[in-house]
């Protein structure tokens, strides 16, 4: 059996990607990481991800990281949250720099420790034009120096995976809905309501997967 | 003038660094971490040397990370401090994975945040073949990642830079000495008592680095 970490951030990809490696078989520790995010929701739903499969889940708190990058409308609370289609102006408000990186070094520490085999996490290919830390090259890259910097301290075959970084969020929406993710326990809203706004690129850019997909968003009623 | 990201750990090399980089006229900001060390004496170390020196300086609390990271002499209450010379063997006990990655990740992050021009550490030759996140390939690889993760989110051309990395530790105590360095705010020892134990590997190492430099360390009487 394949021991691995997943990093789940709450969102319908990570559950999505945790529920496909659950699913082959693998043994799997979940982590996921609180930035100073604007609101707990994703970090609860996280939970709930992790508490559906049965798996170990970490919550790594980055508590002054938020204060310490001034700007960035997912940590700033001055900052207003981009409305409207996910143009890539309004989008690039929403980057925390480095923010994967941070996520994953640390995640690579915590794999080496305890033996995984790798660590993934749910880049997808929708992203790629507007986060450049979601992009094939840069995770080959990363993985490279990780590997190096980690030489002797790790298993040596641990990779690092983005099994959806070639899909699109319609197409990880549908092996979702084929490997029964429980959505409605996911998190992607940018806000911390009760239910979506169904106004921030997050929220629009779901509604149109789950509508590709062929289905509807258990969130929204 | 160049605004720069100093790490400070509070060690002799760190320090050296931060007062090298002042004296070129760069405005500094210093970041430590607290990763779970077994003691505070380097974060206090830390804050001393960049008083001295009147920069801002942020300690990055890294709570978890120590729990999540089992086997290592420097986060693990159980494990023995290793004793004697700085024998690889030894001193691979004292490896945290992926420590500098981590702490390089979020420097950087919070560097590019802050329009800073680089982000640099003080690794050093000695440390080459026991750690490989000291090595410069890596430094080098790391930067790629970096820089490829955080494109249109930086100065263009921010680096990561080592400008001790191919020097010993005896020269950065030298270095140290004509740049009027406060060595005896640093503190460099594994175990966190009022004077360094002078048996563990990083003393032996300090007080030959000293020797070597024709000088003596003020912290052993």
């Amino acid at each position: 059996m394949t021991k691995g970490l997943v990093i789940l951030s709450g969102g319908a990809d990570s559950a999505t990607l945790a529920f496909e490696l659950d699913a082959r078989g693998d043994d799997l520790i979940a982590m996921s990481f609180d930035y100073g995010q604007r609101h707990k929701r994703e970090l609860e739903a996280a939970a709930l991800i992790a508490q559906e499969l049965g798996i170990e889940h970490h919550v790594m708190p980055l508590p002054r990281l938020g204060k310490l990058m001034k700007g960035s409308a997912l940590t700033d609370g001055d900052v207003d949250v981009p409305h409207g289609h996910y143009a890539a102006e309004t989008m690039r408000q929403t980057v925390v720099p480095n923010r994967n990186t941070i996520m994953l070094s640390i995640a690579w520490g915590v794999a080496c420790a305890n033996d995984c085999g790798y660590v993934a996490f749910g880049a997808h290919a929708g992203d790629h034009h507007i986060y450049p830390d979601c992009r094939p090259e840069y995770v080959q890259q990363l993985e490279h120096a990780f590997r190096m910097g980690t030489e002797g301290h790790r298993r040596a075959d641990m990779a690092l995976i983005a099994p959806f970084i070639h899909m699109d969020k319609a197409a990880i929406v549908k092996r979702g809905l084929e490997l029964d993710v429980p959505f409605e326990h996911t998190w992607t809203c940018y806000e911390g309501g009760s239910r979506p706004c169904g106004k921030c690129g997050s929220c629009v850019e779901r509604a149109e997967a789950f509508a590709r997909a062929g289905s509807r968003d258990p969130l929204v009623p």
